[in-house]
């Protein structure tokens, strides 16, 4: 077995989505091209938030790619922040246009533009509405899935009445971003607020999901703003209230992207390869003939009627009835994650079993025929609570609260490289300044992550100044 | 009532898409919003498609949407179809790009990029992948949902062994085509040939689906195209076949898009404005109180349980318990096209009984409270078939098959004119000439639509030369 998870987390990262078929690069710098089996997680990411936006009331829509270069300079802070990172649209047709297009790097602009027009009572409020769709910012390091030019994700815009509810749209965006990452994709997020400097551009408040990778940064997995009135006022989001007055509208924005695929492979991958959650996972299940089983017909009859029942119970399965040896096919399904293997050969006829091997456990078992489907089915749910479990285990073990001071802070990271281990979170105390974490972030590359609502422990001292802490915070290198 | 839809079908179409809340302008020019209640009839299409894909085997996958200068002057016929109508992205992140980037029209020059690279052995075929994507026109004239810069669609496309296979594919799509397109959009669609003037770019063969509006203009509902080895040439797609020679594959493309929301509401609507298809509309059941209901609980009561029922039946249902009246709940839901009101009073209450107002005839019908809601499921299962043959009639009554000569082409299209009706889809000979191809479009503004496959009637001689027909074709003007 190879060690190269522990030794270059990212060679074994691009080996990994490389022989998993997960994608492939295009000539245009950053850019990928989301091959079938990556884009069918995105595509059970997307039916799981989709159920839960139409439960909270939220409808799909589509707002135009091209935005008016004019849009973009009406919030100030919005402009200051995506302009570094935006391609234009300049000629068309065989023509100079008039005024560049960006393409998005998100719609505040665009659909605050819309929302002027469409919003005029406070019967029209909460206005809310959800947008999947692919965005651009052209940065200067990427890396598939985590950070490319062009990504996909989904952009919920909402207008509220007053800051109350405008507010618990925010934090009830948050929760199901909790919710649905640990549920579906068995990754375990903190919760918390980001610090001044780590707001998106133009909003009031940020929060955020952030998740641990296995070789201890982090990954942002998914945000949710609120804006106060600051684009209502760039845009003019009006309503004329309860009291007969025209006033602004609060308004908020959330979201989550590919990156989410990147996150799964990277907090569930192992030295094999691909760890999918069975939830989704494209094939959640192969069968897999074993022994001389080309010279038994009844082989692969019997793995034929137990791929029909598990189709019809909704579980995706395939039959690898290939010519390559056995043990080729073990390492090729292994390699792409698929959760459970059945091997299934003459001995096991004769004993009306199959052997299973679950993909994130060593060692197979004889399970019998009779009532194979639920018995699998419960080893699928078995599988997705364990990685989870798994997880969250392998990230107490790198999350650190006993760090006082910066050269703590550094002293620890040293002894991490030192040990051929990874830093991990730090949990510090912080004075609230920018002044301090912008020397954390100088002096160790370490960023502020958020301040988690429910720190495992409260810290009492500002890692940098030694004053009094205000918050509690996450430490981590970040994709 | 008004005669708009009769008078003047453009500004029919306008008001019915705004009055329905369907979609809004953007200012970029030829840009859409498409608002929550035409994006989900968009949903439901890619429901519909997915599911068919999925039973061909077809996966989906994502591509990049900046395709590369270079990429398109590979083949010759394709950069010439669509560079007048390219958008240009050549400034990102403040500096100017080496190679301008264009918004893709279609991704053949990416995915045949792609495809070269991943494509070695028969084995590898045959590769069919689609992708749901934006993609961007600079045309002209623009109308919504029709014709727009920017607009959303499904584009397959797929590699085969040999001509043989690659024919069966494309032929089969332009059947799925059909099929959902009759089915779920209750569209009839002449299923034929494109004449060589009217092929996608760079194609040997194309294929289209064509409807007929309530103008007796067409729509090209959805087109399939046969692209023989020319793509597998310009891009290189060869794999090593089964007698071990490198030879190219024979590529096939297909693809619908959100035209096919135009062409629903102009088959459809009516002077009142929109009328959807059950299966595709975002609600299919509004319920209605009546009389004096708020002073009798049970109303609404008895109508929230309905409302449970049928959603619990898989209904797409909603109660409009607003102040409005009567009269302008009435009308407000006839304006969106829902299929099927339900109208319920105290005195309804008394009989055990709901008035029933389906969307597409006149009159209403009292309906038993005991079995409702499978009598409204089978309403709504009637409606859907019953706009299929509606609109099969109508296009038969503007179907003409009696016209011999380019005079008396002329001629129908003057009386049509003076008669206030519509010349619809007039079906010739044609000697398969480019030239009286371009003499009927010039003389008579009439485009070849398709060579149906099963003609009502063939012709004999060509409409223009008069000399021996060779094809049998549809002429019409179209959107
Ligand atoms: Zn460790
Ligand atoms: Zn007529």
């Amino acid at each position: 077995m190879s060690n190269l998870q522990k030794e270059d987390f990212s060679a074994w990262y691009i080996q990994t989505i490389k022989q998993a078929d997960l994608m492939d690069y295009s000539p245009v710098r950053g850019c990928i091209i989301f091959k079938p089996d990556s884009y069918e997680i995105w595509e059970h990411i997307q039916e799981a938030f989709n159920l839960r936006f139409k439960e909270e009331g939220i409808r799909n829509a589509y707002f135009p790619m091209l935005i008016p270069e004019s849009f973009f300079t009406k919030e100030k802070d919005h402009i200051e922040g995506f302009s570094p990172e935006l391609p234009w649209v300049t000629e068309a047709a065989g023509e100079p246009l008039e005024e560049r297009l960006a393409l998005r790097p998100t719609s505040e602009t665009m659909i605050g533009t819309a929302f002027s027009d469409w919003i005029n009572s406070y019967r029209d409020l909460p206005y809310e509405i959800n947008q999947w769709a692919n965005v651009f910012r052209w940065e200067k390091k990427t890396l598939p899935f985590l950070r490319t030019s062009e990504f996909l994700w989904q952009e919920g815009h909402t207008a509220h009445e007053d800051e109350a509810s405008a507010r618990e749209r925010t934090m009830r965006m948050l929760e199901i971003y909790k919710e649905t990452i640990e549920g579906l994709l068995a990754i375990p997020v903190y919760s918390g607020q980001k610090t001044p400097s780590e707001r998106f551009a133009g909003a009031v408040d940020t929060y955020s999901v952030e998740a641990m990778m296995k070789d201890g940064k982090a990954v942002q997995a998914g945000t949710s703003h609120y804006m106060g009135t600051k684009f209502a006022e760039a845009f003019d989001i009006k309503y004329l209230n309860r009291d007969n007055e025209h006033v602004l509208a609060h308004t908020t924005s959330w979201g989550v992207s590919t990156r989410l695929i990147g996150a799964t492979i990277m907090v569930h991958g192992d030295e094999q390869g691909l760890v999918l959650p069975p939830a989704i996972a494209a094939k959640q299940v192969v069968l897999v003939p074993v022994g001389p089983w080309k010279k038994k017909t009844e082989i692969l009859e019997r793995l034929e009627v137990l791929s029909k029942d598990l189709k019809a119970a909704g579980v995706r399965v395939l039959i690898d009835d290939s010519d390559n040896s056995p043990g080729y096919k073990f390492n090729e399904w292994e390699l792409r994650g698929v959760p459970l293997r059945v091997e299934f050969g003459p001995r096991d006829l004769t004993n009306n079993q199959v052997m299973i091997k679950m993909r994130d456990i060593e060692g197979k078992e004889a399970v019998s025929l009779d009532g194979i489907v639920e018995s699998i089915q419960t080893a699928l749910a078995d599988m997705q609570t364990r990685l989870l479990e798994t997880a969250r285990k392998n990230r107490q073990q790198h999350e650190y609260t006993h760090i006082e001071t910066l050269d703590e802070l550094k002293e620890h990271i040293e002894n991490k490289r030192q040990e051929g281990e990874t830093p991990g979170f730090v949990l510090v105390g912080w004075d609230g300044t920018d002044e301090t974490e912008e020397i954390i972030k100088e002096e160790t590359g370490f960023t502020t992550r958020n301040i988690p609502f429910d720190p495992i422990v409260e810290k009492k001292t500002c890692i940098v100044s030694g004053k009094l802490a205000k918050h509690t915070v996450w430490l981590a290198r970040a994709y």
